[in-house]
């Protein structure tokens, strides 16, 4: 049966070569949708200060502000209570009487030797504070010289914004049938030297087991020089291709995924960057084909964003599968 | 006729192995002088933090400053706002009755504050004030984080700048032709190991409909290992030249465009630049070669760069074209 | 015997395509196990200030610390010297009577005026006080200009951190033995093209004298695609293994050292990383395998760090030492 | 003769993959011995901002510094002036009487305010003076921004500090004899796949003209994966060689230059870096070796960067020239 005629072209080791391990079995992802991979971590690793910069490069924007704004009010609460125990009196211009008023001038004296900006309406009156207010100048410089390098690093990483279609389409393609997809790039940076290497994840049976396998799928091209426009991926349907024959249901049973990871050097950024999306069968479209997206206007080619997704019905070429014994 | 040997020797998926589409046909370039790709995009993208900071990295000089001081205002005149709701009478040493002086009193408040000037003789007399004061010192620390990381990102951005002569000469060569243009570093940094790509893109009759092509054009060199003199690029146009015998006029009548891609190492900045350059049928000058840009002087070379485009007429020696049939 | 058959094999000159030298001999280390190489510099060098920036990038997080405070103090103390040389009459707000007093004043003065908070309780009434004021601020804001750049250099050098399993076992595999070693990605970046190289080192008799040879050691896989899971890298010890039937005693004779490099690319820092890692005879375990450390979990893969290091005795596969005449 | 036959061995373009040019002919270096190219630029180039950055990165230190005084001397000045127009009746504080002191007000409230430390003790007190000292806050901020930008692209500017000996040796090698030359690294970093490009270049007769030729000079190695050490450098001077038979004095007329390139990745700047050299006639050493510049020393290895030029008297073997016609 068709089960048979793949298993035969298994290599095995293949899977290892790309790094996916056995224990990837089952009916999950091995990537998700935004290129991660479907992995976590457990057990104590020692968190270096590394690691943490690390997380403050890649968190959101949103948790990103929170953390700032939280280590801002807790390092002013901390120097605050220093002050408060040295003692309002040894600060001119502070005028609260009752507890919360001496923590607030202190406060605020705190926030404005931090961020230097030292109105003056408060400043240390004897040496002790003057000592403390001048070791809080230097953290704070060097705080906000850090938030510097975090904004550049968070800002600098370069990472391609490539917008896949939503589907794979399975369109009409030289005569027979071809699985594609199609990929623009959705920044305004130069895409050079552009590699694409496609994987496709089965579940097969392998000595009475279940286990899943990954290919490279070939690609009728697999690199382009430049990226200006759209690029519609091809994988020619045909005879050689290892899901020839397949139809929906069989893919369905047995979890096809397909991994893409794209390769390339954004000239902006001046670095390579990299970008992976991930197809299961619930995306094929069965005998469709993607409108075009680019039209002249004005002596130029216009790309239009929205029309990625666009796809119209098509038929299907009949396609003759050949019996094994042939 | 010379149209069909052409056809023959078409490889029609170069145009797409170079990311061309044959959506970019008609007498439009595909390349820009400057380097650019003739091709802009329209539709709905979700702008990013990311693609705001890709816009000032690479936004020209003047439109850069114009941002800078429409921010420090627009942010300043916010705070000011801020202020005169919470009252000038919680500002020490703000003297202004009418509406508008209190309003600058708030404005300038604010401004020494942001950029932590803080001079003193304004400053914050009760607590909300003091709170709004803080975050905006924070905000002002972060926003010139942010400008410091914008500034060094225009500045340490690598690019080539190659300065390319204004014209394709047809000129003796090897006693035939040779198609050439010049190059010069116009930076004083090193270029090592540079590589050239030439493309030619004609309009070619295919199936009785006139479509653009593209091919690689062959070149005496393509890599040089250092760069630190001129170079000047030649295609021998020989027999196995696909534009062999191509008149000025017919070359003009299919809209012929050389696409000129230059990759190489740059020593100062460590990294990887690129360089475009187009040249159109306007651009040829048949029967000129270049006069010498370089010579001796006090025991080194020099290179004179006026001279780039300096060319002198020259007779072109008889290329004699064989008829088909032999 | 043994010795004579892999003398037989030596390469001499790949000992030098290494890089390392023969007179890295005897029973010393040559690569510690936090990847550097053992060996240390003499000599007059010029230190230059690209190498007092190397060493304070290079630098232990608390050595850099101290590094920065004391900077803080003796500038200061410097300045405060200065100021006091100009005469504490022209500080306004100095009330210091003894010259410990004026000192501790013109001390904070300089630390307000480094910083530049300048509060301006302190602040300087003639023009030589002011013009060193001025001096001193400029060189306070290209200190911290530096201290931005320093503590972003130290944060964004990309240091792959790989985590090695602490043994070398010998396990059973392929019906045969396998020398193994196991590695995980100890950071949540996302390693690509990961290349491995490890290099066999071992005292071998030559020409009667014991001399330190080094050979690559052949892997069941040297490269992956991806590294998100464990790795477990396989040196089949088969009798193309240059190691073929050396027992414990023999390898531990001839100083064996396994040189282990990783090459990979880092997608967060977009760069290429490196690690190196280095076993010893005393390493072994001989006769017992890896316990898994991935297991399934809500529809994703998890990976125990804590099990990096788990491994249970198991009997090895009997190993028949062919003799030589055959 | 002798250069009848080496002239047989021209490749004749290998200049120009080179990136030499024939005009770079004569007794001149291509290379000086810090790496750069014996060549000058002149001309109307457009200096870009981006050149002028070029420059503040790669200029000497003191140069440097000395452009940063300056520039903030100049723009004080130019405020200073502003602020005299404006008044200094409107700057609080100021108690100038004379043209000078009124001048030397205004620079001191410039300082202060560019720097912003804003002391207080001199204050603006009408609203022109306030937006004139707001704007340049703005430009201090932005120009000690754009400071902390060119700090660290100083610093962070990887380069190999490779240390070649200063002599050439023609020593015995393998029976015969070699040309020798020995490089250490002269930094703590780790340098990674160093590879090295050795080019000859000599005065060759040609149509009866004397020419300046380029060749790849064959080496005993050419890459080393690690360079922890010092490497000796060969050319094995036997039959195969191009300067095979040559003496002290042919070498001299025909005005030889060692060109040599090396290109590595450094681990600690995670840059491809190069560096250059250049050897001449007169740095030639007949009869000598290089003493051992690395020992043994508690356990690891000891380069002692003092004996790099180290080298001792030795006897040459015999090296029988062959006549041509055998």
């Amino acid at each position: 049966m068709k089960f048979a005629r793949i298993k035969q072209r298994f290599v095995k080791d293949e899977l290892h070569d790309l790094g996916f391990s056995e224990k990837l079995t089952g009916n999950n992802r091995s990537l998700n949708t935004d290129g991660s991979f479907n992995v976590k971590h457990s057990g104590h690793e020692r968190l270096t200060l590394e690691d943490v910069y690390n997380s403050l490069i890649t968190m959101s924007w949103s948790k990103f502000s929170v953390v700032i704004l939280l280590w801002f009010i807790l390092i002013n609460t901390f120097f605050a209570c220093l002050y408060l125990m040295l003692g309002t009196e040894y600060l001119n211009g502070a005028r609260g009487h009752e507890l919360l008023e001496q923590f607030l001038d202190c406060f605020f004296f705190s926030a404005q030797t931090l961020s230097t900006v030292g109105y003056g309406h408060l400043s240390p009156s004897n040496y002790w504070m003057s000592g403390v207010a001048a070791f809080e100048c230097l953290l704070g410089l060097l705080g906000f010289a850090l938030a510097t390098g975090l904004l550049y690093g968070r800002f600098s990483r370069p990472a391609a914004k490539i917008l896949f279609s939503d589907n794979l389409l399975v369109a009409p393609y030289k005569g027979g049938q071809g699985l594609m997809f199609r990929m623009v790039n959705g920044r305004k940076t130069q895409l050079i030297e552009t590699e694409l290497l496609v994987i496709l994840s089965l579940m097969v049976e392998e000595n009475g087991q279940m286990v899943r396998r990954f290919f490279e799928l070939p690609l009728e091209r697999t690199k382009v020089n430049f990226f200006p426009m759209s690029w519609t991926v091809v994988h020619p349907f045909d005879e050689n291709s290892l899901i020839y024959g397949y139809t929906a249901q069989m893919l369905k049973e047995s979890d096809m995924e397909l991994l893409v990871s794209l390769k390339s050097f954004d000239e902006i950024y001046s670095q390579t960057v990299y970008a992976r999306y991930s197809y299961i069968t619930e995306d094929i479209v069965w005998g469709a084909r993607f409108i075009p997206m680019i039209k002249k206007q004005n002596g130029h080619a216009l790309i239009e964003l929205d029309k990625l997704n666009h796809h119209e019905e098509v038929a299907l070429p009949l396609v003759i599968l050949k019996s094994e014994e042939h």
